[in-house]
């Protein structure tokens, strides 16, 4: 029964050490390589998604009473693929029909199995790289890494976690308190875990995989049964992702049910049905602020988990490297079109302008340099198009419409290619820091600000004060005064936001790391837990003990 | 600033090694003996305690409006102690003024002062003994011991867990990402602890420390200001243990109102003033299920921490040594009058009796023995009112009134000295399983049912029904059968309710030590919470980032 366990048991303790470290460590190569994934692997994985088109998808087992399933790429055309579909209580009981057993199986049976399943997702990477590309617009190089190696990753730092905190308290001990002269009072005492119950995995549109497997993993991981709800538009990588977690519980003699997906339609979402039932324990939430704030209000005694939204702010205060820095902004503002939760909105650049490695920049220098560097990274509409991919959500582009008049226009959105209508370049926009109406709400999407302020620590005040405000993901900070980058730090740290500074070259704002980066901090309206740390995992399962005397 | 953590490290290594292997350990004697405390540290004790009395009580620098105390001893007259009275909004601006600090103080710095607060409490145990007694009525013994060093060790406990949270997370690392032959990508990152902000602690009257230290030391150790409630009718001591933190604070160059003390009077509660202010954003609630409803409800970003009320449980199956189960569940019946959270209420037994050593005993004898057992243990009045104490709250002593009609009488509950208005022996009744109504409903005090049940089997099923619809913190079982007994440690633990197997001597189900047994499991209605685990502590603060480019 632990055969997974055994095999996979390197690769547990080297995830269990880097969390412990957080140092640079990754398990799964997030180089698209035939090299390392196989000569024909990116084939293969096309051909595999390819043949997943325009058919019933395949879960053995599966409750469903119908079907649903209307996923366009944002690419092109329909994936013309159908789910079972289910009403929230009938995926409720057989979730709960399924529990028991799993509730029991031993820590290193379940982490053996959700460890196998990571290993068997990180061999599908190229077919979820087609299948995140396709239902979230992400271009393909992206959607290969976050939606596979780096989601899966982020699945191994919750497994990892999760077995440090159940294996943290032994399984029994012998309890012996002394009595002066009389005989010790010897007990044997014996803890059990035992999980909360049915799990919730709530997922968004943009990041299906990455932001649905720390959840969907640490239940599994602490004996939950998880119920997964896609983004109606963004079915297929969580399908895949549970078909293969079927798969192998079959194989291991579980009932498959114990991961369930729960597709529904657009406008005919079961989310609040699964919310409101009251066997659902455990909610993992990411998406919008307002129906995060309905699901934290409507879970009653379910422990609520979420990413919600916020608004990132980046301060430029001075820099020893002008022309990086543009660069940096640059790809940060364009990557994915903007639609990571990590992206950039506000850029804080003093009206007086800044000191820079080429002398002064006003404001404005500053402003058309970012711009420029934009053009520049998107020059090409090949190169353009693997960075900013296609936009997952119509609205962003009417959002982006409607934000043109917001500011003055500093470098305009477009389509990659004329005719395009599911891409967008940046908008970029200036304002000065009292049109809080513009630029303090989040608008998601290719739409930046570069906003004026009295100075650079008049833009750290404001950014920090927003981030508390209205939460944010991230932040960054372009200095070179070390009393001054110190304040920023104590002013973000209080604010609960992680703090990148003087970012160049090829790592960016964006970019959240598993095993090193703490994802979302929990301390701000942008959500309120993180991936991962131990409060993540910890509060998913409960110990219970028994005791009984033993002979001294 | 480090002195205090230094000269109190190796009572936090034996904490921390203790929590880890959950064998006996405590770091403050639990015997009231000169030999330990100090030859006149009894008689100091009560002098400290006399010189409390009929005053103001005295906290330097509290903020205070206006003075309330109404305290009355159970076992007499009336305490005459005022306190510093503030509205919520007034205690909170004090709490938040002094946070900043307290918030960038280092984890030894916290730690060090918690321990050296708690070192100070222990040398003050015999005058907490007095103010936890006639505060709450237990006997003098019982007072001493889990209002001082019991309560202490959960302070501890707490301190130790925040610690080990606090510090698995290393202050910084350097993350080196490899570029293939390009040059790695090193970033040296930062993490901070960032505390929730104001931490609230509702006190109950029947265990003001021992129930109040884990939240109150979890909260300050993960670098939170905390605001103490206590039941207005057990003022004196938190009131006590708030002015020691506040001494060291003071000492240590801190604003003392990182600890203030919520006194206010009854029928003139702040508590859901408190409960209801945006920047309480952590809430320790010990207290009734429908108030800790309430708490829950409006508790709104705050992580809120509770334990409330069951009905415990104890199956009578079978045992090999009838006299020593019958003097064991007298002893738990009585112990403080059944005013323990763990005190069992109902003792369900097979309709057609059990086997025992002394052969079949019919459900009469098995109830008669109890009876029995409980007269023994009270016979001498002397002795009676040490185990028993005094009743905390008038309106138990209604509750024994309206119960004895609830069932066939088994042995009447009485005073332990005719004419005392203030103490109450066990109410012991009969009843058939479905009389639900009866034993059913949490019956808090001296009152216990003993049920009949179908068999053994039964019993379990129906205890575990019980914890589970209606919470339970104990349960106990006599068995000695080998197969029943797994089957019932199966039932207990998916009920969430820590189990008790054949206790008989000098060992009670009513009783849960630091370090070993996690109190209430917070997987039934009874508590959402332990204390303490990991779950405990690990959300009372957040961790927050900073990164930079490093050279290579």
């Amino acid at each position: 029964m632990d055969a997974l366990f055994d095999r996979h048991q390197s690769t547990l303790a080297s995830a269990l050490k880097a969390a412990q470290e957080r140092g640079y460590w990754s398990a799964y190569p997030e180089t698209p390589s035939g090299k390392i994934y196989g000569e024909t692997a990116k084939d293969d994985g096309l051909a595999s998604y390819n043949a997943r088109l325009a058919k019933p998808f395949d879960l053995p087992d599966h409750p469903g009473t119908g079907k649903v399933g209307t996923e366009v790429s944002p690419f092109g055309s329909a994936l013309g693929i159908t789910y079972p579909a289910s009403d929230a209580s009938t995926l409720v009981a057989a979730s709960q029909t399924a529990a028991p057993a799993w509730a029991i199986a031993t820590v290193k049976t379940r982490t053996g199995i959700c460890l196998e399943v990571l290993t068997r997702l990180n061999h599908l990477s190229f077919e979820i790289a087609n299948a995140v590309m396709h239902t979230t617009g992400q271009a393909f190089a992206m959607a290969f890494q976050a939606g596979g190696p780096h989601a899966q990753d982020r699945g191994l730092e919750a497994v990892a976690y999760a077995f440090a905190e159940i294996t943290r308290t032994p399984a029994q001990a012998v309890w012996i308190k002394p009595q002066g002269k009389a005989e010790s009072i010897v007990l044997q005492k014996h803890w059990r875990v035992v999980p909360r119950g049915v799990s919730l995995v709530i997922g968004c549109q943009t990041f299906p995989t990455w932001n649905s497997y720390p959840g969907l993993f640490a239940s599994l991981a602490t004996g939950n049964t998880v119920i997964v709800k896609p983004h109606p538009g963004a079915i297929l990588p969580l399908a895949i992702t549970i078909s293969v977690i079927r798969q192998v519980l079959a194989e291991e003699g579980f009932d498959p049910n114990i991961a369930l997906l729960a597709a529904d339609a657009p406008g005919a979402e079961i989310t609040r049905d699964l919310v409101e039932n009251d066997a659902v324990r455990i909610i993992d939430y990411t998406g919008s602020s307002s129906f995060g704030d309905w699901v934290r209000k409507n879970a009653g005694e379910a422990k609520v988990y979420t990413e919600e939204a916020g608004v990132n702010s980046i301060v430029v205060a001075a820099t020893d490297d002008f022309a990086g820095m543009c660069a940096n902004l640059a790809f940060s503002l364009s990557l994915y079109s903007g639609q990571m939760c990590t992206a950039p909105q506000n850029i804080y650049v003093p009206r007086s302008g800044i000191d820079t490695n080429e002398g002064h920049k006003s404001f404005d220098d500053v402003a058309r340099g970012v711009a420029a560097a934009i053009d520049d990274l998107l020059a090409d509409p090949a190169r353009a198009a693997g960075v900013c991919g296609a936009i997952a959500n119509p609205a962003t582009l009417g959002r982006i419409e409607k934000a043109r008049s917001l500011g003055t226009l500093i470098r305009d959105s477009a389509p990659i290619n004329a005719g395009d209508t599911r891409t967008a370049t940046p908008l970029v926009l200036g304002v000065d820091a009292d049109q809080t109406n513009a630029h303090e709400e989040e608008r998601f999407g290719p739409i930046a600000f570069i906003v004026a302020v009295a100075d650079a620590s008049d833009g750290i005040v404001k950014a920090a004060s927003l981030a508390r405000r209205k939460g944010a993901i991230t932040a960054a900070l372009y200095d070179t005064d070390g009393t001054r980058i110190e304040d920023a730090v104590d002013a973000f740290c209080a604010a609960g936001v992680n703090l990148s500074i003087n970012l160049t070259g090829g790592i960016f704002v964006n970019q959240s790391a598993a095993f090193s980066d703490f994802h979302v901090t929990g301390a701000n309206p942008a959500g309120n837990a993180s991936l991962t740390d131990a409060a993540f995992v910890a509060n998913r399962f409960r110990i219970v003990m028994w005791r009984q005397p033993k002979a001294a």
